[in-house]
């Protein structure tokens, strides 16, 4: 098989948040892969995930609950597509479980890909949203992209800081 | 990171092809993987495959340009999702190269499961299509499921013979 498929920045389509945090690349893969962790850090409060469940494997679920301030929840469920341990995940919305079609996608079908590298004893961490199109780019950055993934970056810091 | 997924048989939203065939394992992973021999199989005579494009990663492309009978082409276009050497190749038409969300899903968007198997010194074949719902099963089972693909698996044992 060939070497793990390269990045290529695409701006018009993708969201991508690049920082370097204060924790190891094992830490923040734990935070990412530990649904007990995903609980405490994934949705920004006032938001929270109330649930989670990770079957840690290509095609296998990532599936959340979130609720929101007023008690509504929403589960949204996707499928891990890539997992090179402590260095990249990668899942979707845009496929189901055992990588099925879905009956329906998302309105705003999206392709997470996190990257970990070390940097000095912490992170250089970058996670970017991939979409279909310009228009569901622009929704999602509409929505807060940066600021809530941002916020939940804080939290992961601090869920991981707490164990 | 866990073990792969298992295939857990779905019948109302699957169509499977298992057969012997008298080729080993390796020699049908050739085919399957390498552009140069898929134009020489992939699709039942009189049907052409004219085209073939494969980057073997997670995400990588994997495109087929087909021709009719009377000269039309069609392209098809999705990913690999899972790569197995000698065992194992899942791809997908329901999401493009590099893992990103498709503008719009074929009609028909599947997921294909090819399992190899040594069985003396041929191979256990099974294919294996997966599909969002009864409906999309069905109008493949229509098509000629099962006729094609077994077709199209003359055609691969053939062509090995030839190398």
């Amino acid at each position: 098989m060939n070497s793990p498929a390269q990045y290529l920045p695409y701006p018009a389509l993708d969201l991508i948040l690049e920082r370097v945090i204060d924790i190891p690349p094992e830490l923040v893969w734990r935070a990412w892969t530990d649904p007990a962790m995903i609980t405490q850090w994934f949705t920004p409060v006032p938001w929270k995930t109330i649930a989670c469940e990770i079957d840690l494997r290509p095609g296998g679920t990532f599936k959340t609950e979130m609720q929101s301030p007023e008690g509504q929840s929403f589960a949204n469920v996707g499928c891990y597509l890539e997992i090179i341990e402590n260095k990249k995940l990668v899942w979707t919305s845009a496929v189901g479980p055992g990588f099925r079609p879905l009956v329906s996608a998302p309105s705003l079908a999206m392709t997470a890909i996190i990257l970990l590298e070390l940097h000095g004893k912490g992170t250089k961490y970058t996670a970017i949203a991939l979409h279909k199109d310009e228009q569901d780019r622009k929704a999602h950055e509409a929505m807060g992209f940066h600021e809530g993934w941002g916020k939940a970056l804080d939290q992961l810091v601090a869920a991981v800081k707490r164990i």
